[in-house]
């Protein structure tokens, strides 16, 4: 399913103190699924509505079962708000997710949110009717660079086939799905996932992340300065004050969505602390939160599930503030390595007008990843 | 326009200590314009997908321009976030509100923000191609218990149509536009408005407040206890553990979304304390902010505009923080006011399954309102 | 212990559809207890830094034990930030309370804290040393306008005499404790406190509040416009602007701490969500949310205590979001009465340059209240 | 007055794409200015209340005037709430700060805002008698690894001959005031500062940054693995779960402060967003924003005063939206070199217990650096 170009572990990027899971992915937490539609289509000059069309859709179901009958703890955290992601204020106020999280294109998130409606409607009947509402649950990056994003291609039956197709196990990355159009800090990005698997002294709960990556920044691999070596300094700053010593030959609007995992017993609060530290493993990659980059992040965890229209009180269990640290860090870990990984993996992308968005060279990161020692690091510590 | 019943003011009801300016409406503020479509079409058995209809749309335009041209500021404030409002995140981020504000029902909300995107596309092809992209804003509120919700009755047509029709001078009241479906308190709620001129020495300023209706609570009006006294007790407890002795025959998810225009030069620290006010006023009615209300408030000011790719600074003018109370205050008033009238003017609807969300009885409402001595207060001081 | 004036209920003032519980106070949650220390001090023209002093400090303690090593949940809610309460940050984020809640005059906040740092250490010789530091919470009003505030009279001595003299059943109210110069719309306001039982079949929970009352607006009681009838208009508008029309002879800068206590399992998320709705029962008292008003809501739990130092994870029980509307209503109940409690309860005070702050008159106010058909409603539902 | 030891700078260490201002710290900001007392006294065993002495306090005055009477516009960011900062609701509300920022350890916090009130007193003899109370604003970190905590030996007196001392010019770095016994993930750690002008086309704003620092993590300095080659992983995790494995000899409660100047003319939401993106600098050195550090950011700027008492409207100037990202990286880039300067600039510090918080080797620091060429990168852009 994936392609052939490298994770980072794969070349020897290693980040971080704690051991990845089995498939170093979100979905080395409980049963949490991804599913991907990725839609590439036409070339060429832009013909708004019409194409050429490089987006898709990315689905996220933190378990198996009914969704809406079986919410689980989540929580939101927005860290720069210039983006229309939907659905964070009821997830932050109740606590709760009840929808699969769905990633998509910017104008695309409307469609995508009524589409996930319709899905849950499907699966329970009585919504709307005998019960309430349902609260849909979606991200967004502007992949209009390359994507004609008026076209807002994204339609229901893609978001129920990337909902069909989500499985467990390695989880594709790069230019896929949610990720086909979009671009990190002047190459190609798109999704990249990465987890964590605490000592059983500390735990030894799993924290997945996957990011959709469309931010502006400078490359920093394991510190090595990246972008700067490879000449580029995108900073997504408005381009009518550009210093022309600045390089910013993208500038896209910008955005990234973080999706955190965690199979230890959270509450709403500790779920929320989990999403803000998110922020700190972007900025060890080149992040600097620009203004016009959107970045939202969401944490759930799948111990423990909510039954809709539920007893009076449920019994639960919470782990204490003094042991949070340790996810903290994982989760900060688990970010890096993610966003790494969507640019790894992430394949050259012509879109329209001819735009190229390409892919990091393999090659040409190596060197600059020898040339300030930043291969083979083996920090891990073992469990 | 509308229909016969009476606004608050009509029999008596004199709320506050400042007086509303020329229509008392929202329409009071700047050029702010407001335009309903309202789709009512079959009766009897809910059939899923097809009707009864019950619902629609309401926008409020800030100003006549090209509103993602010409931005005006303003903040969002959630009470309660059991809701899917779209688009406050960065509204709250950037301090701009740049589509018209468009209130529907809760699983519309996503096609009514495509809408908006569609709609702002027209006037700026620009946007997503040469510009960043548009962020709509949508409340909303659940009109299941009247209306066939699942069926997303409103479509685009219908959001461009409450936009052409959308106009300055008086508003339509009541079981109209995105009010058609709504309860409040156990009678039939919908769209009310009012406004307040604070006297010169003050700032002279105005402002204008439009609600949708639709929450629990014990209704008073005045400080009468019409709730308790006409047998009305909804407060919208989850009906599995409501005591026997409390009446809460309509018990639907409930809203109130709150829309504050004020033509102070605000920025979006004080418009978002503005929106905090407008809890306030409601509690002043019988609302007391129940789990399934999603609250949502939206202010925004009409003096400045904020020019899309403006220059690197703006020249200004803010109010002193020592003159922002009679301001909170006439938020306070004018909120407490569109309630009342959102429900006296509104006219009985009959909905799904004949379900009856009935008017409040103006003879019997009189009745209490004279045992309580609550007409005629002339409270108002002159400006 | 109490003077004479009566309490709301004594003079058929009936706020609500719940039943308060033993004590109609905060003392009918658990082993929650109160002490205040009145300081009265001289009398005549200003000599800042010495006197006349007309202020004081009260304690909440949720429960018996130590504190420090048994915390209990708790969350705090700012209204409105123009004030100088401390120690909520870290209540918010560990979602926990480890201190007494201490109240007093906005400048002796930090001296308070200070003292509360010394209790704590005095019970806990192990903070700082071998365990973490201390996070101590105090609440304020401004009661500069009849007290020496700059002298900062409330010292270590009177925080631990509160402490000590703490004690559980009925609450003394009115001018004590940190109510001792306070003022509340035009009239003398002060310590205030309610509380509700709710039916068996809404959880049986008791919600408890206590109030330092010091804010402005028009005083309604039931709804009856007390503060219209009586020819108080304050609304803390700043002075220079005032309308001549407007009375507001007080204004002192006012700020309005409540204080909630609940023996339902709730998490921090939960506990915001009651302290949120404190808002809304001192709007129907007529709080309106001056600028200058400081108003700030802690809500705790004390079913359950969580251990300094405890183990990974705790078992805990939580409430569902469905079945939080009754305690959400029962904090909007008990915030009104215990706001009316203060005033009512509270005896006339001669202040700083012969300043007089004057007890509403119970006369008076109960020809207002029979003016308005006010007195014995009657509303309660018997559980 | 500064000691021998190496700035980032001097030795290399060349950090970000934006160049420092003439002193390299946040006196480079229009008048600001900086001031310290360290408090060093007795040594040997712990006796609580005496000592051994190992703390201060540090002031930063946005101007040379009289503060209560010329506000600056500020805002605050609370990243990880578990802390003792005080004053930061109302800087919030208000969007202003009216007291010199005060930065001390944990316990002393409430005291030193007791001195703040009693400096602003002394110059405006009117607080709390004709006029409003005034909103001290104090920082701090736990520094009880070296220091005896409980003897809150940071007086009044400190605290004004701090602000006495306060200068512009070179700022003195290390362990010097508020920062002579914090350590900082492993290291002596304190005070550090530094800043960055914006080219002209990019406004030509200057930025300043000061940081407290006391964190736990992985050093890391301009992408070099500094902590993990010189065998210090602290992470701050609880020490009963810590993994064998993992060294954490230090373990303090520990924080993080940051305090951002800037002349760019701000309001209080962006403000905020600058302040937000402190933490984003943290985490290239290693932060991972551990569940015991009070982590609380605060940006003014400096280039308007708002009066106390001042007129009904303020004509102002504000940076557009589209102009703000050159100012975040600036503040990522002057956050990430002052923590590196806090760090470098410490000297060893032996405090209680003889416990011994050594200065990091410059010596081993410049071979790390050299083994991951991290020296001299030069990445800086001329304006």
């Amino acid at each position: 399913m994936n392609n052939s170009r490298p994770r980072a572990r794969d070349i020897g990027i290693d980040i971080g103190i704690f051991v990845p899971g089995r498939w170093n992915a979100i979905t080395d937490v409980g049963d949490v699924k991804v599913g991907h539609v990725t839609l590439i289509k036409g070339e060429g000059k832009l013909v708004p509505g019409q194409g050429p069309v490089r987006t898709g859709v990315t689905v996220i179901l933190p378990h198996d079962g009914n969704l809406f009958q079986e919410k689980v703890p989540a929580a939101s955290y927005v860290f720069n708000g210039f983006g229309k992601s939907i659905g964070l204020h009821q997830v932050n106020e109740l606590g709760n997710l009840e929808t699969p999280i769905a990633l998509t294109n910017t104008l695309c998130a409307p469609l995508v949110a009524d589409a996930l409606i319709e899905w849950s409607i499907r699966n329970n009947p009585e919504i709307g009717i005998n019960t309430g509402t349902v609260n849909p649950v979606v991200g967004e990056v502007n992949d209009g660079m390359l994507n004609d994003i008026q076209g807002r291609h994204v339609r229901k039956e893609h978001v129920f086939e990337a909902i069909t197709r989500a499985e467990s196990g390695p989880v594709e990355e790069g230019s896929v799905g949610a990720g086909t159009g979009s671009s990190c800090m002047g190459w190609k990005g798109g999704i990249g996932t990465s987890s964590r698997v605490l000592p059983y002294n500390l735990g030894g709960y799993t924290v997945g992340v996957l990011v959709q990556t469309n931010f502006g920044g400078i490359l920093t691999i394991c510190g090595a300065p990246v972008g700067r070596e490879l000449g580029r300094y995108s900073f997504k700053c408005d381009s009518r004050y550009d210093a022309p010593e600045i390089k910013d030959s993208e500038s896209p609007d910008g955005s990234v969505m973080v999706i955190v995992a965690c199979d230890a017993p959270l509450d709403h609060r500790q779920l929320q602390r989990l999403a803000k530290r998110a922020g700190l493993g972007l900025a060890r990659t080149g992040f600097f939160g620009s203004n016009g980059s959107g970045d939202f992040f969401i944490a759930f965890s799948t111990i423990e599930r909510i039954l809709h229209n539920g007893p009076l009180t449920l019994q639960t269990e919470v782990v204490s503030n003094d042991s949070m640290s340790a996810l903290f860090l994982a989760v900060v870990e688990a970010t890096e390595e993610a966003v790494i990984n969507s640019i790894l993996k992430a394949t050259t992308v012509i879109g329209r007008d001819e735009r190229t968005c390409d892919a990091i060279d393999i090659h040409q990161l190596l060197q600059v990843m020898k040339k300030y020692n930043a291969l083979n690091r083996n920090e891990t510590i073992l469990p």
